[in-house]
């Protein structure tokens, strides 16, 4: 990937610290037993991890069978794409911690009772930012 | 979740495809030896498939190792947010499945170099629309 310098940039790790702290949508994926799946969730930035809420549910299973996990989030405009994931582990806080999490703006978009607060404590964090060539959708001059 | 059929809506499986053929940008979810990862992808819908292009890397080397995969994309406004996913088996096209698949509107977003034609079959594919409630996107009146 060489080549690719001026199309895909590496973000350094405070900018992609950034871009989370401004977003409260990404997606997670996580293992439920032989099987990889992948949720949409709200999340805040607190103490340099990702914190949730969910509900007994898959999620919660999965990540207590199996801690290791992935998280994404991305946006776009016409000429660039950035995405960030990270890769980390998920628990579920109890005691004093969750309670301590329940002070935090973890702003549920969705009013549905959610029980259960997790934590992800990342172990890599990536950020890139693709120059995008989309011809059809903004016609150009021939570049 | 009985209480939640006002907020969460399951969305048909016609629905799911209408929103998978009008998108072309998604995230794709892989095993990796023992981890997850997640990666931004640009796709098309092509007989009932998702097809995407890859180059060399951990995506085609994960997916090689272990077929498992699932796929989300998302849209969401001031007032719903709706995510659909999919789940099912990626495999590498080969021979006329890849010199068919070329012929595909496959628009690369990033014009970077990539050699491989992956197809996923789906084996479930699941849509829920949320209803948002973020109050503080837009000051309301007390519900």
């Amino acid at each position: 990937m060489d080549d690719n310098h001026d199309i895909v940039t590496e973000l350094p790790e405070l900018d992609c610290w950034e871009l989370l702290r401004q977003q409260e949508f990404g997606r997670l994926a996580f293992h439920l037993v032989n099987e990889v799946h992948i949720v949409p969730i709200n999340y805040v930035v607190s103490g340099g991890r990702l914190v949730f809420r969910t509900a007994e549910g898959s999620k919660l299973l999965g990540i207590t069978m199996n801690q290791d996990v992935a998280f994404e989030i991305d946006q776009y405009d016409e000429e660039h794409a950035t995405s960030v994931v990270v890769r980390g582990t998920a628990r579920e806080l109890e005691g004093d911690e969750a309670d301590r999490a329940e002070q935090l703006p973890l702003r549920p978009w969705v009013p549905t009772a959610k029980f259960s607060i997790v934590a992800i404590e990342p172990t890599e964090i990536t950020g890139r930012r693709f120059r995008l060539d989309r011809p059809w959708s903004q016609m150009r001059p021939t570049a």
